[in-house]
């Protein structure tokens, strides 16, 4: 926007800020507004080696391609038996039963336990035929080569791993859009899957705009300030599965921004370019952007609080996303907003799956009807009650707001806030 | 353990179950054993730059050089005035003020705000002497070069972000202990930091014992099973900050075990080795760690459940954790014993900060005096209330109640259990 431009809207301010305010849109909508915008962008999948797939989301469903485990098994060391031979054992009224075999891990039994029988079995070995439940080692008395003495009675599939109960052949064991953690690894392994399809990860452009912003360096000259919006926005962007590629900061000058624009989709999926997008004279990038071709900026203006000046845009086809320079308001909306719209890509209809936890505001939380407020709060566990103290900031600008809280409460336009003492969901950081 | 150490076992069976049950430790007394038989193991620290601070933990308080912000600046592009010229002013009625300058983001202004003046700001310019509040550049109407009129009173202090109200000079800005997270990363950027003091990624080996098992490959021979443990267990660590060594798995032969264990910590400062570490014949794990000199293994049986084989041992001067092979117990062990320990070596009394929400049980869940149980739960969001619906699974190996699960409820030694409808605190998984 040039000095010209920002006259215009001084002299006429109500037209200025509805030009702002009135375009205000949920982040539903601006979301749904730029998808539709975007006319068929989309993140690749690709293949991964199973042990590469940690921290991936599975483009795919996985199906396991028999059961697991493959035969019952046992889940203890210990004696392969029918139940009904223990039922009312004790240490002081013991059962004796005949052993008749081992069987042991990765061999098949060849034999079978009849009534008044037993075989010893390690844990996950094959349980013989005709066994139906496991006594633990710890509950059996081996008197002699030939007999065990069983101290307490077990039921019916005790200590015993059926065949399928973990996973059923054909069953899917994990879903599409589902993030590989350590669990889902184990679980993609057991199955023996030695690749599994997941969506690559979007690289994203990530710069920030403004005359006095520097580069992290010993000395950074007078009246500089350290872009610390780069990194921070990079590391929220890479701890949830996209591929951030920094560069330095751009300043307030409309060719420098479309350049470094230009010259970042030329290699990356999607851009973040942060601050410089609100009404002041200095907000060069809708314009940087709006001269890289249509539709340009998509959206100006959200309907949340911090983070009011986003804007989205699409150049040469690709998402673009213009985060205000506040570094609070760029943390959130990086969160709330690129990461969602990025899920949303991947699948995740309303976001990446976010951790809440209910818990008592301490204080009063105002809010605007018709904005979306981001309250940062610090938890505090007091007895059997979470408590959520909402951070008391002055402004978007504070990033210890940030560093200091556990979690957002987001208070929905449909409300004019919270009370003290209401119970609310807390998405956890 | 030889086959004859097992009969030994098998006709003492009581003795033999004291041998485990009577020495079983909570996990607090068993890891204090572990460090103290450690006897000045630790992690070291290192220098890293800002940058590659991410998901590090620090060795120490970092303490800002400087206060942030280094002066008063504007939160909002505006008009920096003195607060009182402003009050009672309306669109009706505005407050007339002179223009007197501009500040711009970078400079110093060399001029002052008197009462019934005004000046320009950017958003993050230094507010001119004399002004103490920001009228945002919405509520004011520039009638000409010379003049602004005020449609909105402003309070003193509104729109400033104060010099130091983010962070003052020589205070603690983020603590040792304290994970690198995107706002820690900003604010270490935003304090002009250029290393920080962060702990060496612990380099732990990993492996699994067990004849059955082999590393994933296309067509795993019959009665073979895919090592799924070694490279989950890999996952919890990396997750949690460590450098996880993974190795292919090795058969139930001590001399096997011994080499294996030896091998990893030429180059390991700790290890994890799963399976083999129950009272069964095969476990040859206890007798391989104990070959390598004392103090071997240190504790062996843990008061918990899932988990109870779980030993702690003492090679080379390093920490070495025998996890259980059942899926479901090897990652329990992982992230509630060695991930805790390695986190206590870290500053962290009880581990890792962990995410805790209050959920109602939705079933009973019954537990044995005297010993933790980790409970597997699914989490359901309905109305107000956060369910825990408890994963039904018939034994530790299970790997799927894993990757159902949203978190653990720890039942602690001192209760028999929870009723249903009680509200417990959930670790977030």
């Amino acid at each position: 926007m040039t000095r010209q431009a920002y006259k215009t809207i001084s002299v006429l301010p109500m037209a200025g800020r509805e030009r702002l305010i009135g375009r205000e849109l949920s982040i539903e909508k601006a979301i749904r507004a730029l998808w539709d915008a975007l006319n068929g962008w989309r993140i690749e999948t690709e293949r991964v080696r199973a042990p590469d797939a940690l921290n991936r989301i599975l483009a795919q469903d996985v199906v396991a391609p028999a059961d697991f485990p493959p035969f019952d098994r046992a889940a203890m060391d210990g004696y392969a038996v029918k139940a009904e031979d223990t039922f009312g054992a004790s240490p002081t009224n013991p059962a004796l039963l005949k052993v008749v075999g081992e069987s042991r891990i990765g061999q098949w039994p060849g034999f079978e336990v009849h009534r008044g029988e037993a075989a010893y079995v390690d844990t996950g070995a094959p349980i013989p035929k005709g066994a139906d439940a496991v006594v633990m080692v710890e509950y059996a008395n081996r008197v002699s080569e030939e007999f065990v003495e069983v101290l307490s009675p077990v039921a019916v599939g005790e200590n015993v791993s059926k065949r399928g109960e973990d996973v059923k052949a054909g069953s899917i064991a994990l879903k599409r859009g589902a993030v590989v953690g350590p669990a889902e690894l184990g679980l993609i392994h057991q199955l023996g899957l030695e690749e599994v399809e997941v969506f690559a990860k979007p690289k994203v452009a990530v710069f920030s705009v403004g005359d006095e912003l520097v580069e992290l360096f010993p000395d950074a000259p007078p009246g500089k300030i350290v872009d610390s919006n780069t990194p921070m926005i990079s590391s929220v962007l890479r701890r949830w599965g996209a591929d951030p590629v920094a560069s330095e900061p751009v300043p307030d000058d409309v060719d420098a921004v479309k350049e470094a624009l230009r010259r970042s989709l030329e290699s990356c999926d999607a851009a973040v370019v942060c601050g410089g997008t609100s009404v002041g004279e200095k907000d060069v990038v809708p314009e940087a952007v709006d001269s890289l071709g249509p539709p340009g900026v998509v959206v100006r203006g959200l309907a949340i609080r911090p983070g009011r000046p986003t804007g989205l845009a699409v150049v040469v086809g690709k998402p673009v996303f213009l985060v205000p320079g506040f570094p609070a308001a760029a943390y959130l909306v990086t969160e709330f907003v690129v990461i969602r719209f990025l899920w949303m890509a991947m699948g995740h209809r309303d976001g990446p799956p976010r951790r809440t936890a209910l818990a008592r505001l301490s204080r009063k939380v105002p809010s605007h009807p018709g904005v979306t407020h981001f309250v940062r709060v610090s938890l505090r566990r007091e007895g059997d009650e979470l408590y959520a103290d909402p951070i008391t900031a002055s402004g978007a600008g504070v990033l210890s707001s940030i560093t200091r809280a556990d979690g957002v409460v987001v208070v929905p336009p449909e409300l004019e806030g919270y009370e003290a003492g209401e119970r609310v969901w807390v998405y956890l950081m």
